[in-house]
């Protein structure tokens, strides 16, 4: 397994909120700005963070579980969404766009040939994951390969500088690897974890969740070591979501700030905890989206999303639209008078 | 009283949602930003929106009630944070330029003499309300001045092509009117519209709820028209927020989105709509602050913020932080691909 070697936060807490505290506005005002400047600060060992050069992986790959009919959507809207977003007709680029992340579309595995579009980054590991209904989704190989590549992506963007990576996903099928995650890691019923994905009828939910449950119980009957973290993601991921955790644990690594979108991203955040929790530190969770079982999600990790407002797109788009949120929390730490530079009476 | 002419929404609602529901993403799954594009859609009566030089009017002013002790911050914080505005350093300030709003600063009443500053505009009536503890805050024609004003600044914004309009206030004091306003026209207790302003403790907190309890009793025993909005305007009003309320009334009048920031701002709003209900077609509530009682006043509006991030500075800092939310929406509803366009399968 890949092990990663991310920094532990020791900037003296006392010494962050010592400068939050003294700027110029009655203590505690700014919320969440301020518990987000002082993540970032933490993160970045510095009282006077920046964000530079934003970027925004989207990975994207196809499902062998959508064969048992789990999603509304076919399959062929994998392909036809990444051709899309090459046109720039799609939610993520219109936000990458308003916030200036630059957008890198890489194909994982996704289930068509997409080698015609040069705007879209070969990494193909096959043509879908198997279904995890009966066997593994995917080899131990191709489990290391995703990772790898999501380390690699990651790495790469911050050579150009930036340090606030962003991920999103495409795949049909991704809510429901996120979902049996969830329960495995969570300890929690499937039931609980199951929701309408791009929106499943209750007859189709139904159905959704009495093949995750099958492919649970015939997981847990394989002769594997059924706690292993490694185990998990390989048997249930999507070549997209081991991407995406691979280049979370980078990034964390390289002390990036990681933007956590919706619930396979949050999914994908879990799945990189249960690999090495100090991921966590680097992690923003950018909102909590419309997908049932997402709140209870971000809650088995402390997350604080910063939105709530009812987004379940994917593609990265909720966390895309929290990012001027975390631009606020650093222009008032860098940028806000204090109390004695500004001559104001003590103002609690 | 003056009267406002605010257009009634009569572009029909089928063809805003149909258009909407016509992008490229599942149905609803953009959540807030899709109500926000239909309501901004309407509005403006086109299914084309747009938004143009955003425009943040700060209205300051003294309040006579703060001599009863009501606020854990001295007055002269008030004119103190002025000067800081024209330096550049207050929360105000930075979201303002984040986000690419001309910020005009106005001295409706504040208790200083602040005509050195060039960048404040003057529009004293008057250096602080009287104290309503014992008698109206203002007089009808201070109150007529002050609302007056603030059309007149909303309109000159407006002159300037700007069609977004954000309030903000600055004014120690000023949460005890909010909750009176937001007791008397919710028909609430004040126990449950008192909160801690800019950091009371508790017994601050007992302190203001039974002043603000034995001012509404002197108010009941005048002989005065208990339930005319405009006396209770008049009464208890702040000339900042009477100017606020003026603001917003003509920016509706005019078709602006009026963009609503925290519990004050909020209880303006509140103050407008009883003057004329139509005048809540044209708001967009930024944000639920952290002020006991703000998430029952827009509750009394059916208002459904943008974020929720703790924050309780005011200046329009909350919803000036929610602009780009805003600004997503309009971004997606004209620039977003539709399934026809981008040759996607039905995607539910």
């Amino acid at each position: 397994m890949m092990h990663f070697n991310i920094p532990p936060l020791t900037l003296d807490e006392a010494l962050v909120w010592q400068k939050i505290d003294n700027l110029n506005k009655p203590k505690g005002s700014l919320g969440m700005l301020e518990a987000l400047a002082f993540r970032i600060c933490r993160m970045q060992h510095t009282l006077s963070p920046t964000l530079s050069h934003p970027c925004h992986l989207l990975f994207a790959a196809d499902h062998g579980i959508e064969r048992e009919g789990v999603s509304v959507s076919p399959r062929a809207v994998t392909w036809q969404q990444m051709i899309n977003f090459t046109h720039g007709g799609g939610g993520v680029n219109l936000f990458c766009k308003q916030h200036g992340f630059e957008l890198t579309l890489v194909d994982m595995g996704v289930d068509h040939d997409l080698s015609g579009h040069p705007t879209i980054l070969n990494r193909k590991i096959a043509n879908g994951t198997r279904n995890f209904l009966n066997e593994p989704a995917m080899s131990q190989q191709q489990m290391l390969q995703a990772l790898n590549t999501g380390s690699e992506l990651a790495e790469s963007c911050n050579a150009k500088g930036c340090n606030v990576l962003c991920l999103g996903e495409m795949g049909i099928g991704n809510t429901s690897p996120s979902s049996v995650w969830m329960s495995l890691w969570g300890n929690l019923p499937l039931s609980s974890c199951v929701g309408s994905g791009s929106g499943l009828n209750t007859e189709g939910e139904k159905h959704k969740l009495a093949i995750l449950e099958q492919a649970v119980s015939n997981f847990k009957r394989q002769p594997l070591p059924h706690n292993d973290p490694s185990t998990i993601i390989q048997y249930f991921g999507g070549f997209e979501m081991v991407a995406a955790i691979g280049a979370m644990l980078r990034a964390a690594e390289l002390r990036m700030i990681v933007l956590v979108d919706g619930f396979i991203m949050s999914a994908c955040m879990l799945a990189a905890s249960k690999l090495n929790p100090a991921v966590l530190d680097y992690a923003v969770f950018g909102h909590c989206g419309d997908e049932s079982g997402h709140r209870q999600l971000l809650a088995l990790m402390q997350a604080q999303p910063i939105l709530q407002l009812g987004m379940r797109l994917g593609e990265g788009t909720g966390a895309l639209c929290a990012y001027p949120i975390i631009e606020s929390s650093v222009r008032m730490i860098n940028e806000m008078n204090n109390f004695k530079d500004a001559n104001i009476d003590k103002y609690f």
